[in-house]
């Protein structure tokens, strides 16, 4: 990065803490209209209370999705609050995804803590992802205004996309190969299409027009796939410590995320090495989750992960996290994102680079 | 009931296949947008294809939402066709409550079938049902009208209370007792809301008012408080061939359903024996589901009907039925409903006796 970490960083935390302080007051009030015992899931889900019940300030994650899109409506020249129901609509749907992924992975562990379905149960953990879904509807639709109607238009069509890329995520597992660009599409379902909506639904909630709402959308889904490209770097080399979840987390669920398509597709002994690897590792397991691999040692795991970097899988995805970086800035320097601010066009590029910086 | 059966089965009979003809096509289409294997986990669900992938001529259940949505519209004034998006919109929220409540609850049969999470795993089941769940905004949402927006509006607070509706029904398993009153305020969040959308979505996207969208709500929560009353004598008396659930489904679940709590709630000898054996019952499992009471013999659920019936379970719910029909009638005879065509009052008076009598 060309870009100085120090002074972005403290920008990038004041975003983000806007983001917060914004919007957490309407996310806190529509949780709570949830019939018991679905409140006190959801609450313990986003940190507000532990596991028994008791108040907790919990890493509520890194609430990047709620400062874009208070900056996107600040696109519009509207003011930052004109985004704030987009904020908590996007955020819930972003929530209930978390819940159902986690369970249908079989993860245990998310921010440092025991995932809902392990705390509460399978039930819960479907019913209140079921009712976080609603909820964000109900958020935009009680605006009653056209605006609301196609900020939901948006954000349903990005949420059915992230489920595509969730079912798709699932089948990857199963396969011995998948292409690098089958792995793009799949993650432009999963992370980019909402990240892309993050960054137009303040827009629209705050009367832009649809060539505007689209810029934000192409810069937010490229910023996506630059998210998720450092996010399967952290799934593999991550420090547990600070990513809150196991090491090797997606190599224990057998993803075919960026790196490990990557290295099958760059040829050569380390490359050549791997697939034989996954290919024997994927006739042991039974094709299924949770707990395959449960029985590898942090060794076996660490073999996979040399024979991904060697293969050129770790570079080629850091590569690949600044290409879209630059695709997703690109589209602010397009006419729509000309016509923006110049004030939302350096917040936009701040979290960006924060987004292909971040350790967690 | 005063009805004449025979006359009103063939009219019913027709409402019914106009209901399926009229919106199955768009049904059809929407569920082919989901991204492969969703799209096969979802045509198995509807009975389209066998669990094998061979098409298939199944029962898809008796399609009374898809009739209520088109006479809705005609209350409007407007063509039948105007509620096919509502009527499928409808459909495919009933269908995601199913998938995922027959996970929750552990039943492995529906419609003589096994259950989604039976045949394809429990992953397939919570993700097609959220793509359902979306895809039911996505087609009311594409039409881009402001009646579109008002009907997902009115779509999503009756998911909401659908959700809370299973939340309390799940709620009430590990409980000991629950008032008659609890357990109708659990029905017509789980039952009465989506009926009532059923009923007003076609109005709304025909044009109707608020006022005539709420008369039909009206109609439609206590038709759907009747149809449960009397899913609740089924679900412990009904034949398992006409039901296509086990023997005692409602008992073995533990379900807190309306015979047992107006049993419960009745005093007397066979009421105060009924409380001893299920306080008994819940000590003795542990009080989640699936597999509760499987250990059980058709005698011991035998037993715990036959005190049902003595206590007055099975004869109070069978008039709470007639009680909750009267109800629904009356609100077409209100202002608002005498304004509606008669052939719409006499279609709607036709799917409520319908209702009540039905066996399965």
């Amino acid at each position: 990065m060309v870009v100085t970490q120090t002074n972005h960083l403290a920008g990038t935390e004041a975003l983000l803490e806007r983001g917060r302080d914004l919007s957490t007051p309407l996310l806190r009030a529509v949780v709570d209209r949830l019939a018991p015992p679905m409140d006190t899931v959801a609450a313990y889900h986003f940190g507000w209370i532990d596991a028994q019940g008791r108040p907790a300030r919990s890493d509520g994650g890194k609430a990047v999705r709620p400062a874009l899109a208070l900056i996107s409506a600040e696109a519009a020249g509207a003011p930052p609050q004109a985004g704030v129901p987009g904020a908590v609509a996007v955020e819930l749907v972003h929530n209930f995804s978390l819940l159902h992924d986690d369970l249908m992975d079989g993860d245990e562990q998310r921010r440092h803590r025991d995932t809902v379905w392990k705390v509460h149960g399978p039930a819960q953990a479907i019913l209140v992802g079921d009712a976080l879904f609603a909820l964000a509807n109900e958020v935009l639709l009680e605006l009653g205004t056209a605006d609301a109607g196609r900020a939901t238009r948006r954000l349903t069509v990005a949420t059915r996309k992230l489920i595509d890329g969730q079912a798709q995520d699932m089948s990857f597992e199963g396969r011995e190969r998948v292409t690098v660009e089958e792995c793009l599409e799949m993650e432009g379902n999963k992370t980019g299409a909402l990240l892309a909506c993050a960054c137009s639904i303040g827009a629209v909630l705050g009367g832009a027009d649809d060539a505007t709402a689209d810029a934000l959308e192409t810069y937010g889904y490229h910023l996506g796939l630059a998210f998720q490209a450092v996010d399967d770097l952290l799934g593999i080399w991550g420090e547990p410590a600070e990513t809150g979840k196991q090491t090797w987390s997606d190599l224990r669920q057998r993803k075919k995320s960026l790196p490990v398509c990557a290295a099958l597709a760059a040829g050569g002994p380390a490359s050549e090495k791997l697939a034989a690897m996954l290919a024997a590792d994927a006739k042991d397991g039974d094709g299924e989750h949770p707990g395959a691999h449960e029985d590898f040692s942090e060794r076996e795991f660490a073999t996979r992960a040399a024979l991904i970097e060697e293969a050129g899988g770790r570079e080629w995805t850091a590569r690949e996290a600044r290409r879209q970086y630059a695709t997703a800035l690109a589209a602010l320097d397009g006419p729509e994102g000309r016509a923006m601010p110049e004030s939302v066009r350096a917040q936009l590029t701040e979290l960006a680079d924060f987004v292909v910086e971040r350790r967690r």
